[in-house]
């Protein structure tokens, strides 16, 4: 995989420069705070002094994981696909607040258990849902690779369309098991510790779930170095394409909004295949699913949002957008303390 | 002042309402965290199950302190006028923000030192500044009459223009001074634990400050419970006016968006003349100005963002508008399990 993808430096220059203009705006030096470390990251990562994030583009990644089968979700399974039909029809959150904030957007079946069709999605099922990774291999490496494409291929097509930033969603009821599997393998935290009540679970189903994941990673002993074996062993479908879609923005210096923690669990996936990867990420929030926070100290960021959510689908990312706008917006808007005739800071 | 307003009760039977409502919608319960909440809130400020935030209209007071003949500010007192220029070219962090949040603006000048006129100021100078509190009262108490009545017609207009809620920003070189005064007054806390840089002193300077700001409580003897009082000796016009813009709000049930330090001692003061006004306020932000943790306790409100910013003039409010906005969103635009045709929870 690592042929795949060739992600560019940061462009530390251009950083540098921003940096120092930014001191030239008609506020207090340092007083815009976060904006101002987003727009030199921004900056950094667009290789441009002036970088531009609208309109964003959002990816929405469904799958099913058989591992469901085990009682590990507050849902039935075929809500996925249930779902899958909400946001072609615009019901969805993630439809809601990617309206508001203007985003390209597609839904993507990259592994839907239940045969799903409707106008607008995108078919690009690699098998119907994962198997129960309890039991055996929750896909084949083959089938890890088509969906690390998928993805790949459609954050191309939406940097085509125009996407000036990329926000990476998903659907997938039982995703937080895989997710949660996935983490404590690769950071070697105990599953306990990482897992939460995912859509609703209550404590004698967390007990279960944990118990699940500990035999699964048992039973598989997956590579915590080797994210082709992790996909392979512990899934998803969309956490393989989720991962995809990262690399190729990255590769492309398209500024990547990261959202909760099945995305953040994908975004260290991305990092596995090409540790530039990350330079390339905004984390947007953070969730109250509990090894989130993990996830992020593991990716080295630190999230914009705490609105307590926990929802996925891209929905924190989405909230975040604004801010990493407006980041932007400071750069590009504001006046120089010359231009605007505004007197420095007084030496005394 | 307690006859010039009357806000009304919160519309707790059309939150309830909202509430259940907001569980028949496709996510799990309680998902998306303090947008829901905010949901409830909005419901109840506004009376509407479908509460409509935008256009939120922003509203700019600039005045000048006196007290900066002390020495407490980084900047030369002449910069008020200087930036309300900028403001009028639309060239201030606040006019960028505004424009991005699609804002109705105005920039209102209730008592700048400097004359400054230009197109599109609106010119409500109530006194050329407050006088230093040090050496005297800030100013009359028909000025504070003025200064709050200034801001109570500009929110009236702006509301009549078709804002759907309400940010106050300020402009004011010294105004960290006055609001740290008040808010010591007001809390009984040390002006050591509440003070800080404001727009960038050292040391030193942040030592003077404090001195200044105690030597003035002490000449002037406030009463900590009579908002005319606090305004009349410690100034300033701006907080006076803000304050009065946040009453009519609450009296037309406009949400409020609450910005940084000196905006959330000016919610203090509006809730000192009628104590429901903080009930149709929403904390935009957490500001990094030390004493901004202690007014947001007083006035018993969470923040939504935490962002490392320190500038005012409305922008932490700005930036949290799109949130809101989301809450608001989610309420009108998402689908019900039952439209959506997806299944709910699992009983097992």
């Amino acid at each position: 995989m690592k042929q795949l993808v060739e992600i560019p430096l940061l462009a530390k220059d251009i950083g540098r420069e921003v940096s120092a203009y930014l001191n030239t705006l008609t506020k207090p030096i340092g007083s815009l705070g976060r904006l101002e470390t987003l727009a030199v990251e921004l900056a950094e990562m667009t290789g441009s002094r002036f970088p531009v994030v609208a309109p964003p583009g959002v990816l929405v990644f469904a799958a099913d994981h058989g591992v469901t089968e085990e009682g590990v979700s507050a849902y039935p399974k075929e809500v996925t696909a249930q779902m899958v039909l909400n946001f072609l029809s615009g019901g969805a959150a993630m439809n809601v607040f990617s309206r508001q904030i203007g985003a390209l957007f597609e839904i993507v079946d990259v592994g839907v258990a239940e045969a799903v069709d409707g106008e607008g999605l995108i078919a690009r099922n690699v098998r119907a849902g994962t198997r129960n990774f309890c039991q055996e291999d929750a896909m084949a490496e083959e089938e890890v690779i088509q969906a690390l494409n998928v993805g790949k291929e459609e954050a191309a097509k939406m940097i085509e369309n125009g996407a000036k930033c990329l926000i990476v969603g998903e659907m997938g009821i039982g995703n937080t098991t895989s997710a949660s599997a996935l983490l404590s393998v690769i950071t070697g935290k105990n599953v306990k510790e990482l897992i939460g009540p995912g859509t609703g679970l209550n404590s004698d189903q967390m007990t279960k779930k944990q118990s699940v994941i500990e035999r699964a990673i048992e039973a598989r002993k997956p590579d915590q170095n080797d994210p082709l074996d992790l996909l392979k062993k512990l899934g998803g479908l969309e956490i393989a394409a989720m991962a995809g879609a990262m690399l190729e923005a990255a590769r492309n210096r398209i500024p990547i909004i990261v959202d909760g923690f099945i995305c953040t669990v994908a975004a260290l996936i991305a990092n596995q295949f090409d540790n530039r990867a990350s330079d390339y990420m905004i984390a947007g929030h953070h969730s109250t699913e509990p090894g989130h926070k993990t996830a992020l100290e593991e990716l080295g960021k630190q999230p914009l949002l705490d609105l307590e959510m926990r929802l996925g689908e891209g929905t924190g990312a989405a909230l975040a957008f604004p801010i990493v706008e407006a980041a932007t917006n400071m750069l590009c808007e504001m006046a120089t303390f010359s231009e605007a005739g505004v007197s420095g800071k007084s030496e005394r």
